[in-house]
């Protein structure tokens, strides 16, 4: 008898909707595993909702014991925006934010499919079947701004975003390696190279460069904003997209949005070194006006176990999560389902296909 | 006989479809004068073109004579964007910007309207009609950033936002005064306060304190990548944006795209407090791929002119434009006209209306 594959997963539930989207998420995982693969679930109890009680956000130990596994399922994190005890993202940036940092999760991927069955706000969205790989680690999100004279009519604040080479450059390998293995290998670098001149230029030069290397990935350059029309447009026309932090933060809601919700979209944080465990999370937020009443849809969060399983050698268990979740989405009528009731559909979906595969 | 009033206007008519669209507008303009308005241009060669004979941009020279008018229409500038010599934003930021910045445009008005009869790539947009206050003097456009070991391994590449409480408050209050003067008075407050924290904080500081004096005027807060998503499934939602400089040129690309076109979204790079001419154009670019072909739709160029009797104090001759413009629309069949022919169309029609006034 051959000795089955553990995962360690380290289990982040979180606020708001977060505990139920997991919850469905795991059970869809179970219901694929095979014999000779093993979860190992930790659960770490961490977000608004700790951090009003005791104080903490994510403590040295927290870090050192998630840092102990081999991947992170987080559902989502944040408490009530109204909240001033949670004003300035402080939640976002000493969670979320640090675990990206501190794991290095250099590559923030994030798929979008238009499923035929399901509604899009746009009139004709074509075939859309795209990949935004978002740089994690550098850029606006460094942390690294200030201000002086505050709340005086004197007041300056900054931000600055922050590139380097060595940043840009892992990033962008990352994206024309995935361009280079899609059948379409084609790469849009999205930035606003006529503004933002020096960060621009770097990742023009870099994408030239490293582009050198792939003669088979045709690449193209679109601004940010000019991208955005064409997500509305004519979102068809992408394959891999890839770009910096904050514009891969704005251009991966449009296109969830566009692509019937972010109800649906799916994100890894990937360290793809493999030094740092990688960390799955639906798009979407905490949404705690809805949390507690199985009102939340954990597509989004299955989605993302997809991700987590792909990312772990096992893409013929992430394609039974997907191809359940397709199979679902095309039946689902418009009587609406509790998370729970979509979450069992799609689990005896997925453990379908894999008992006849 | 009283004497007639003089409006010196500084026509910019620029590169690629520039020079086409802003026949149209001032074909358009001229069609609504009344006998007590006289408007005198001078016209001022600028662009890619220009740059690539002379080396010039934007003199000093041109600059004073600039600066001696009441207003500025501007067609697009921007020359082919392959063209290495242009790399860089280098006539967008020389003359664009260098314009915005020197005559203290710090308001970026652009308006947003869903005309019934335009089709626009949403199944059901609802009755969109908002307006966004972007900031133009601020924010990441301000060119402070810079690279060490460019070309290296070890290239590090910095771009600096700088947003203080002087120049955030006047856009603010610019917005909250133009939210009371509509009837829905709505202010939404757009920015990433969870991230880009000092700049952020200042923001809803600033919206905070001035908003305390407009009781009558409701204001929320989205961060920019919601409002993308927002823009696409509710956009009827909105009334009055403000906003920075970047997240504003980036949702106001998308606003176009979602109301019907890029050829349709006027500007005004508004100085209000008179000092400098304000300047009014398209949102779209040069498009140089279809230049000189007839093929530029003129309706964002006629529609930035009634922006600017707006602006002049002619909100009449500007009712005029606008009517005229959504007339045209409403009548626009399948078959394609050529840019002179909606011009003609819109003058026309435009000519009626104050006639008929
Ligand atoms: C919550 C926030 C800090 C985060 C981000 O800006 O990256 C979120 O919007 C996302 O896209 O994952
Ligand atoms: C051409 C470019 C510099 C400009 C901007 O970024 O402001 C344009 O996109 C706009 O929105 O007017």
């Amino acid at each position: 008898m051959s000795s089955a594959q553990t995962i360690r997963l380290a289990v982040i539930r979180g606020d708001g909707i977060g505990p139920e989207v997991v919850d469905e998420a795991l059970k869809v995982l179970h219901a694929v595993l095979p014999d000779d693969l093993v979860v190992e679930e930790t659960p770490f109890s961490l977000g608004a909702a700790r951090y009003l009680e005791t104080g903490d956000i994510l403590t040295d130990d927290d870090m050192a014991a998630i840092a102990e596994h081999d991947a992170i399922l987080l559902g989502a994190v944040g408490g009530d925006p109204r909240d001033p005890r949670l004003a300035g993202g402080i939640i976002e940036r000493g969670l979320l934010l640090k675990l990206r940092f501190a794991f290095d999760h250099y590559v923030n991927l994030r798929p979008t499919t238009v499923h035929p069955a399901v509604a899009t706000p746009l009139a004709d969205p074509g075939e859309v079947d795209f990949v935004v790989v978002r740089e994690g680690t550098e850029g606006p999100y460094v942390g690294n701004g200030g201000a002086i004279r505050t709340g005086t009519p004197q007041e300056i604040a900054t931000e600055v975003s922050l590139n380097t080479a060595f940043g840009v450059e892992r990033v962008v390998r990352y994206a024309f390696d995935l361009a280079h293995r899609r059948p379409r290998r084609h790469l849009t670098l999205v930035h606003k190279s006529n503004v933002l001149v020096h960060a621009g230029a770097l990742w023009q030069r870099t994408v030239a460069a490293v582009g050198a290397e792939y003669p088979d990935v045709t690449v193209d350059y679109q601004h940010v904003d000019a991208v955005t029309i064409h997500m509305v447009r004519d979102p068809a026309r992408f394959d891999v997209i890839v770009t910096d932090n904050l514009f891969g933060d704005i251009i991966t809601d449009l296109a969830g949005a566009i692509s019937g919700g972010i109800g649906l979209a799916a994100s890894g944080n990937i360290n793809p070194d493999g030094t740092f465990p990688s960390m799955f999370e639906p798009v979407h937020g905490s949404a705690p006006d809805i949390a507690g009443q199985q009102l939340a849809d954990p597509t989004a969060a299955i989605l993302s176990v997809a991700l987590l399983l792909d990312h772990l050698g096992r893409g013929d268990l992430a394609a039974a999560v997907t191809g359940a979740v397709e199979s679902d989405l095309a039946d689902r009528g418009t009587t609406p389902r509790r998370t729970a009731e979509i979450g069992d559909a799609i689990a005896a979906a997925a453990t379908a296909r894999t008992t006849t595969a």
